[in-house]
């Protein structure tokens, strides 16, 4: 996946995952945005919108009507269908109706032209076309996918209205930017339960993206049963790992929502969890424990061993029976070559074999573990290190590394996949991961054949600090927004219309079972402990206003080194990646400033605000004294009354009429950036705002000329 | 199960549901509460308690050791232990433990003297020790029940401290004071989804309950597959129905729980559902349908036939073999007899048998039925119509009536339990039901020997206005204050320990996947539908202080005559049925007339209240008109905002230090009294807590002297 030792000159590889991001070019050329004046809440947005005048009322008479071709998957739909609109409404729909009637009558008529491939493939049609009107709804499609993708629509269309529920008047020619939209979920790191990874799959399906990458195996776990070897999973797993019929439960359960699941068995590295059984696998003696650190570890597969690749043969056969998707993920990265470096026997390979170092080494191993999946019917696709001279056309790179190196394999006439830019791991903002396009920087160049190379992309959830609790909260909602950037056309680039429309969608996404919100203040509830409501309440507002330290810092900043096993309890883990608060906080001082600071409503709300921060601390330090995992922020919470105080100071002075002085500024930013540093693995995020305002206040011409 | 033809004189029966309440003594005499200076978050409160110094330290070396007797039960039991103590501390056990470990060393020892019954019976040994050292804890208990039941007090003691987790130490003796300790779900009016029932299981576990009682027919449902007659569950549930396998698997679910599952079929009355496939047991021509509708209706079986009772011969038959429980529920409860009148053949059969009245043919009627059941194998538990001269004495009397029909059966011999005082659909505060007791009023003066008849109680929730989304809420946390009632020491008493320690638990059971807490904001989301974040808040501030009308007003009340279809999307159907908000404004405003109304940090904090409520209005009215489900409550925010004011008026008022006009005093009254008639059918908590504020400020003497 991630970093790689070819790059170990500028990128610092630990931990598992990629240390570096200097070079991502994330940042697309500006195309003209949409124009989108009162955009609907959809996301993501389609290619094509007209909206009309009227709506088409829901209420209990509603039906849907299933025409052309038919098939119980489409059945399934219908009936997934009216159970959601049920969720969204609370109507229910006229027993004993459910599921499709045939009828002309129907409140929404589907056409269906044809059916779609067995197994699902790559570049299927998925367009679709839905006419609204104050009658009824038409929804047409090729395939039964293009169906799937325009009944998502449907339902986020549905609003409340002054008198009931209904769906605006609108008709919408949709179809998707990239074939390859993608999600990866690391179960091998942290193991995640087939339930959480179901509503993942829902979530996935609402957003219109096609394919649930599944990370089975890591250092820290080996997650698959197989019949084959079943040392792997009885002893690479702690008992946690997934059943054959467990995965095919899934299998079917997300070829039901249009996702194609591509299963990944990262080798030769990262793969300790194999060797516990299989210790003959390994270059350097054994025995294996399961891993329990993060990080690049020594043992990697024996590449000068024909054992390993007739284990390998056996095994990628049973694994290539039980996936049926056409692709095949062999990982490919990570190795740091020691293992290698200390066996004779593979040094005296290395030269008999003309291997010059261990990046060929690896080089000879991925072309042959590249031929036992091509043998067994499947083509493959790897991180960044599988391209290789000579690779077969059929491969597909996934890249960490960047649009960079799409542009390159693809003027070789080779696909690949963007990732860098998705690494939802890293706690980036939302708009970060929509500003990543994979058509951008040196990708923009390619020609247009090229550029059809460039699949799409994959948001990765590396799971070092997620488990059950929390993994639906690192992946949503911000998921949505890199769905909306691979399906909707490039020039849907507007950020506050992003946002306006997470704001909508991403509570929505509640109602599929994930728990992106609601976990929240579990998490803080059990932080509490038995706190009065006035002290939950002040430790709510502070948790509201901070997120995770960012990119790598939760390794960088831990003060023991974090395992497998340490405790998720922390409001670290508890808190949002992204704090919706502080953003707004943020838009609100931007506003401010822009109105020259003569806005006297947002004024009155700022003080509200800095004065309730200012006074926060007070009510949470009883609190601190009788939970460790409160205490951890006191530092955090006597930060935030501090804000609220130079943030008073800022907007009194401002309302003098007379630039504060240059002393004050100063020594209100340097207590500020002190407030900066992350404490306690958390960042306050109001501070640079805070910081805005400190300087307008003390910027001569009153704030105007400072934004 | 509730309103009777007997008592139609003084008891509306309608709705399907008592109407009636007068006559409860649901006020026990006053026992001394037991000392409980800091009580620990125990609820049920065990019956004898010693605190100790130290605490024992919960962390990753934690583990768990069983043994004398064991069995398979108790090695799950010990799993979900671990499970449930994962989720409140999130430290994951030490792999590769997971479940028991036969060790000495083990930090949770707990020993098991002998087995329990196969099925679980009335009155088995529940009791436990568990003793809790700063080294280790025992649990010891004569059967797996009893360690079932301990297991639950150790989680409850685990808590967050200011250095980690931990259980204080503690030497707990503990059993219950009564054996059947029920809570009953209604899944015939609306149906109640198989996993919902679940987590009420783990809910009722939580706090030892012991019995499930399965309402499973209505006019409105039948909701079990039976094979011998399948058009019962094809045409009379809208395909809602349990099959056969799902219950035997809640049934194994419960008894994993220590939990009894206790059926109800209901006959002859209420049983429309029934006649939609076999409308020959009718007492009236068919042909039938489901019923939608709410109430009593005239559909009864043919007591005069003897075909009913060879159906019903067949069909118990087949039940008492799917539900192995000892105790088979045959309902009897609201027949109007019009059926029965309007029928010549019934008539006749009356003449003929000497059956005075429909009184007395249901007894005839219900005779026949309890000889089916007793052939079976079972006993007969019913509500109190089925208490008629002669009936067998293992019979056991469900009492909607109160104490005094349970005084009158024990004084001749038989066994019942208390439901009246536990309805809990009619939205009650906790601490109304907590104050009723099986053994008060009538059933006080009872010999030892009499009140042992009495077996316990068991809560009721009907769901003519529940659904799988709200249910919980409707059960919890309340019923957590019943189960204390039914377990705890007759002294065990005091309110506000009550609800400190509710306060802790209520949250805490949402770590077994209840959702009293958190469909709230999913509901207070669809209603509010694209509002911004402050028109949310505003919702918020009002959805907090407002509940359902009591009682069956929501019948009464209703705008439309509500039916099994009717959508549950209103804020009636979203806000919690007790408003802890509300409650502590309340006893704010208590604490603050007994000081006097010199306390002037309360006094600053209730200002900020009124301030809050009064400025909500503005802010609520912009969604008002563009969500019809806020559009209904526009008056009621009104009114809050009007409460505000007043309320800061009297608090100005009181500030001046004399009494405010009379005039004054009889405006803001009357005005108040009009805020306190539902509206929408809501309540606006907070509104006689602001009289009393009214009140104080214009009574001379200051406030003082008011409370």
């Amino acid at each position: 996946m991630s970093a790689a030792q070819t790059l170990q000159a500028f990128c610092l590889s630990v931990f598992g995952i990629l240390l570096c991001v200097a070079g991502v070019d994330a940042q697309a050329p500006a195309p003209a945005p949409t124009p989108m004046a009162t955009p609907l809440n959809l996301m993501p947005y389609p290619a094509d919108v007209q909206q009309g005048s009227g709506a088409l009322r829901i209420d209990a008479s509603f039906s849907v009507a299933l025409t052309g071709y038919t098939e119980s998957r489409l059945d399934r739909a219908v009936q997934r269908f009216e159970r959601q609109l049920f969720h969204q409404t609370a109507i229910p729909l006229t027993p004993p109706k459910a599921g499709a009637v045939k009828s002309a009558a129907a409140r929404l008529q589907i056409h269906t032209d044809h059916a779609s491939k067995e197994i699902q493939e790559l570049g299927e049609d998925e367009s679709y076309t839905l006419e609204v009107t104050s009658d009824a709804a038409k929804l047409n499609a090729a395939t039964p996918l293009g169906v799937l993708r325009g009944l998502q629509t449907f339902l986020q269309l549905v609003e409340v209205t002054s008198d009931g529920f209904a769906v605006p008047a609108v008709t919408i020619h949709d179809q998707p930017r990239f074939p390859w939209r993608g999600t990866m979920i690391d179960s091998g790191r942290h193991f995640i339960p087939l339930d959480v990874l179901k509503r993942n799959v829902d979530g996935m399906e609402a957003v219109k993206m096609s394919v649930f990458h599944w990370h089975l195996s890591e250092n820290q776990g080996f997650r698959v049963e197989s019949k084959k070897f079943p040392k792997l999973h009885e002893l690479g797993s702690d008992r946690l790992y997934y059943t054959q019929d467990e995965v095919r439960d899934l299998i079917a359960y997300a070829r039901d929502r249009g996702i194609r699941i591509v299963p990944e068995f990262d080798m030769p590295g990262n793969s300790t969890a194999w060797f516990v059984g299989h210790p003959e696998l390994a270059s350097g003696p054994g025995p294996y424990e399961i891993e329990r650190r993060w990080g690049v570890f020594d043992p990697a597969m024996d590449p000068s061993n024909e054992k390993t690749y007739k284990f390998l043969d056996e095994f990628i056969g049973e694994m290539a029976k039980l996936f049926p998707d056409h692709y095949f993920h062999i990982g490919g990265d990570e190795v740091n070559g020691k293992q290698w470096d200390a066996n004779p026997k593979i040094q005296e390979f290395k030269k008999s074999h003309n291997l010059a170092n261990n990046a060929e080494l690896q080089g000879y191993f991925s072309k042959r573990v590249q031929a036992i999946v091509t043998k067994h019917g499947k083509a493959v696709i790897g991180w960044d290190e599988v391209f290789i001279p000579g690779v077969p056309k059929d491969i597909v790179i996934q890249s960490w590394r960047g649009q960079a190196s799409l542009a390159q394999a693809a003027s070789q006439g080779y696909r690949g996949i963007l990732s860098n830019g998705y690494y939802i791991d890293l706690g980036w903002p939302a708009a970060r991961h929509y500003a990543a396009d994979p058509l951008s920087g040196p990708a923009a160049n390619l020609t247009p054949e090229q550029q059809k190379l460039v699949l799409g992309g994959e948001s990765t959830m590396w799971s070092e600090y997620v488990n059950a609790e929390n993994i639906d909260s690192r992946i949503w909602p911000r998921n949505a927004a890199i769905a909306e950037r691979l399906w909707s056309p490039q020039n849907v680039i507007d950020v506050p219309s992003m946002y306006a429309r997470l704001d909508v969608i991403g509570p929505r996404l509640e109602w599929l079972g994930l728990t992106h919100r609601s976990y929240y203040r579990r998490m803080l509830q059990r932080i509490a402990g038995t706190a009065t409501p006035e002290e939950f309440a002040a430790l709510r507002m502070l948790a509201d206003v901070v997120e995770p330290v960012k990119d790598y810092g939760r390794e960088k900043l831990a003060p023991v080194e974090p395992t497998s096993l340490t405790p998720m309890n922390r409001l670290v883990d508890a808190v949002p990646l992204e704090s919706d608060p502080a953003r707004r906080f943020s838009d609100a001082v931007d506003k401010f400033i822009a109105s020259s600071c003569h806005d006297a409503a947002l004024e009155a709300s700022l003080r509200a605000q800095f004065i309730a921060w200012r006074d926060n601390d007070a009510k949470l330090q009883p609190l601190a004294q009788r939970s460790f995992l409160v205490k951890e922020a006191a530092q955090t919470s006597a930060d935030l009354s501090a804000l609220g105080t130079a943030g008073l100071a800022a907007v009194d002075n401002i309302a003098k009429g007379a630039p504060a002085p240059d002393a004050w500024k100063t020594q209100q930013v340097a207590a500020i950036q002190e407030i900066q540093k992350p404490k306690g693995q958390l960042l306050l995020m109001p501070a640079a705002s805070v910081q805005k305002l400190v300087e307008a206040a003390a910027t001569s011409g009153a704030c105007a000329q400072t934004n």
